[in-house]
């Protein structure tokens, strides 16, 4: 296992390439050594709008920008993809073909047969996908991806669920931030002192991709999922109210106890506790707890009966670290820590 | 049938009294004759700081403010009451003895078996519990209430399915604005870039009064129930996504048909459109349509089919207008036009 | 005198075009007849997508989107620009060429020798320039405009003191409402829970604007104007805190008196109280008082003593309503009443 | 001098109070060994609810609340003081008259001729008013203050300018955050999508202690101040547009210059920078900006020119960091450092 690790990202100067750059300014293992957009040959501090507090971190800031598709196997070891959902697509696919090892937010790639959808706490088996794809695709090469924020969130806290009484039906209604549309993103007209109950292809997201992540690797699983997305005037931190149907019955005291019990994984990203649960009435609050675990754990509260499907309850994570760049740095942890890197 | 009711108003200086006193200013029938609050004797400009807008209605800015129980039946005929629960039980309880006839927003009563709970589009039949009331309690005057805000934006849209498929299962999820809270109500430190998944007392209310309003005048309704209620950072307007599981089947498209075939009252503060269906894919926005009728209309839109309990659909409504005050008003303008007033 | 003029508008499907429309729709003397825009051929409601409100206007939701230049002098007496800056200017040129009386919300034109500038209460004599610029220029069209939302809310303010007691020094610091900016306008991520304090062009508009307005027609007034614009989270209203130098001391109670005899003009977007002035301490605020006098009113308060030039005061007003489409049809009334059009 | 420095805190359940706690967790000299508040007896995480972030530090969850009367002088070295002003005046003397060393947040005792009203980087030298203090009231114990929030992120930009330049007059306008006002403070239904253009004795605090912060320590400063506080709807941080007469004319480029050249002392909470100067046109902002120098520099922009006044400038200042908790632990710790602790 190699000590340090080579990472570029894809999207560097894009609202999610920011967060992967706060992420890994000082990770233990990975090393940026590449920052791809379009302003190829800017300082990155002249190529992007730093929103994420006061300073531009010291590290990237006179770095250049380069063209994704100038990138050496040489130099490079793991490529981040922070890349909006339909432009990732093909690059990511060329440079899967010249042999780099993608590890992507977008969405172009999570449903193939042959890719993993991976939340380590959750389905970190599926990793074995990338020998198929390989073998497959003919490359050496991988394209590994992470799901939607708000089916990341959701999953983390449906995992001791599936996994103690079995699910077979689950309705979710989501309330969630403005940065999760990115920037230029939502107008400030559109969404001040407002909810907009839609938010495009996300509710499909959260159907299908929940269904893969609990599936074995190749089918997904028997469950029935219906998701209701809303976009709220917060900033950072989706909210979600989950009305659950166990297989097997789960009151309320037996739920708590096996959303304590999932393990923290030995990464550096992995937050000590995956699931944080709070007994106070008002609790999960998108602002207060979005930070919680350093932005890795799912906030949890609000577990009770529920007159209509058996169980509720109310998770929350922060929608670009958990859901965004702290995810998918934590799948690149685990393809790493299980020798794929 | 008298053409002019005088009425009185209890808790006149609070929030949801002066959209009573809004709503009233011009109103074809009722005449505000009384305005109770607790600063007796004040003039009503003095005795309350106008939030909806520019200027105190001229009307009644010079009315003095008097005690509830100084009410004379000779100058009063009905008393509206935006007294808050708990404080509303006993006052109310006391003028329905000396024969006052009371339309309340108050929680007190309304779950009492002998107490009306009435959406005049929804269940004006129950009105009939009112001989009932007199007779059991031995009094002249009368209780009637109308639900809690949330559960009224959701009945009203709800009915035409219970008519026409009837409805097993209710789960819903409500974001609803601060003003719910009334004043002073939610700190700005708590709301503020935040969601708070929590309304204390609300998700029972939605439960309970749901049956009330669908069952016969004395029983309960059999159905199940789940509410799960959040406050979000808008000032007007309760949002609500509703999964519905109906008796019998009803697509998409059939549902959209019974919600826009539900007929509009003709009483002043009845919307012609009860429910106004939209298309759009991001229909029903708080800020855009909370007004909508006058404030009285529910907004309704992206009906879908759903996995989980068959049909998905989004409401809106004025938490304060057709979920307070219009709502009570309306309920004067029935029992009035039903010869109870 | 026409009785009834016809009226087109250019940039009608933007923000402030809606406006506009908003405002003509029950306009007792101009009627719309043609609403342009770059979506030639459309019909109106599926070229714009309407912010104001629950529904469009029924009036112009069928009319077909035509192009500026297909304007015929025989259908349109006068022009209303909605036009952004920088656009604007060529084709309100050309339409005055071809004889069209324009009235425009641009700011191109401004500050141009021979173009009046006009607020009516403040500077209706300036109108005299009309003849002038159809002399020089050699066309029987005229451009008429009138000033950016944030110096006409000040001006209007400022009127009152230079009438009575001169004024040396204005240093004014806004709070301006992100309808200012237009749509899309104002990223949410930018402005969420954020004050910036820049809005690029606004201060010197501020400056140069308000010494045309208070100088004679061709000459900008002595007086010196210092100016900070920041951007707030609220929807519409710009809320302004002014220190004020006067020539002849003005102590507050004098500026009180001479704020409120400032005449209301009688034409039918005219306010009867150009300015409101309000005594609480904590008025005027921005969401309670930007619609007063429907919108056309400013509201004034908080005037005292002050240590560094003499005089402050906060004054309040609609930004797209008196700062925008409302202050340009009260020109287009003036220039009606006094036989210009 | 004492290398561990006993620490108690009136007011620790307060909002200010945990601002204090959260700043004294890992604090290297001061150690907290007393928090007073009303519930004594309770455990501190019992009594307060925390408001700044996932989970109270878990160093004071257990400490139990004492009454600050029953404070003892061999355990306490220094007291810090989060009580509201009102309230505190009283306490304060009783504890200095015991001999306590106390350091104030609170308004009540700092315009007395007698105490020390100190931001270290502007006017250390006042603290030589300990000994007119004590000799004068015949106590061993001593109260030391700070300035309001708004006063101390004018002031420190102040310093420079009045050190190189000289002042003559100054017209402020502050845009405040909420969490200025405390716990319960601001209703959100009054400052949802609002400005509210005062704040309750702000305007006259800036005044007369921006005056006694740069007179000698006994006779205020010759300069004019002028002051409109408004309150707009962020969470952290005030924002200040500052118009300034200097007497040495300075332009934009040397007041840069001077800004810039403020020296940060060498104490655990100074800031290198006390004042950092950013040339981006929009920036100083509030979210962006508030934490900068870990919430205890001054950010500084839009220097320029001014007709009015002859300079313009925006600071930000993070009012319960800089203007709060931190400002008064770096007086703290100046006092230490001094010898006077």
């Amino acid at each position: 296992m190699k000590k340090r690790i080579n990472v570029a990202i894809l999207g560097a100067a894009g609202v999610l390439g920011q967060r992967f750059i706060e992420r890994l300014e000082n990770h233990p293992t990975f090393e940026m050594v590449a920052l791809a957009d379009v302003m190829v040959g800017k300082r990155y501090e002249d190529a992007t709008k730093w929103r994420l507090g006061n300073r531009i971190p010291s590290k990237v800031k006179d770095m250049k920008i380069v063209a994704g598709d100038s990138f050496s196997k040489n130099e490079i070891d793991v490529v981040f993809s922070a890349l909006p959902g339909g432009i990732a697509g093909k690059i990511e696919l060329d440079l899967a073909k010249k042999g780099f090892f993608i590890i992507s937010k977008a969405s172009d790639h999570r449903m193939e047969e042959d890719v993993p959808l991976i939340i380590p706490e959750v389905n970190a088996e599926h990793l074995s996908l990338i020998e198929e794809q390989r073998k497959k695709r003919g490359w050496d090469g991988a394209i590994v991806t992470d799901p939607n924020c708000s089916t990341t969130i959701m999953a983390v806290s449906l995992k001791p669920l599936w996994d103690n009484f079995g699910i077979e039906r689950v309705a979710v209604s989501t309330m969630q931030s403005i940065s999760g549309a990115g920037y230029p993103g939502v107008q400030s007209l559109d969404i001040f002192e407002n909810v907009i109950p839609y938010i495009a292809g996300e509710e499909e997201k959260m159907i299908i991709e929940t269904k893969k992540l609990f599936g074995d690797a190749k089918r997904p699983a028997d469950l029935r999922v219906s998701a209701s997305c809303s976009r709220v005037g917060t900033i950072d931190g989706h909210l979600e109210v989950v009305f659950v149907e166990t297989s097997k019955k789960a009151d309320p005291d037996e739920a708590r106890k096996a959303f304590e019990q999932l393990k923290g994984l030995d990464y550096p990203s992995a937050p000590k506790e995956p699931i944080i649960v709070r007994d106070e009435l008002d609790r999960p609050q998108t602002r207060l707890d979005r930070d919680a675990g350093d932005g890795m754990s799912v906030v949890l509260g609000r577990i009770r009966k529920d007159e209509a499907l058996g169980l509720t309850y109310v998770v929350l994570g922060h929608n670009t670290i958990r859901g965004g760049a702290g995810g998918a740095i934590l799948v690149g942890e685990l393809c790493h820590g299980k020798g794929y890197i």
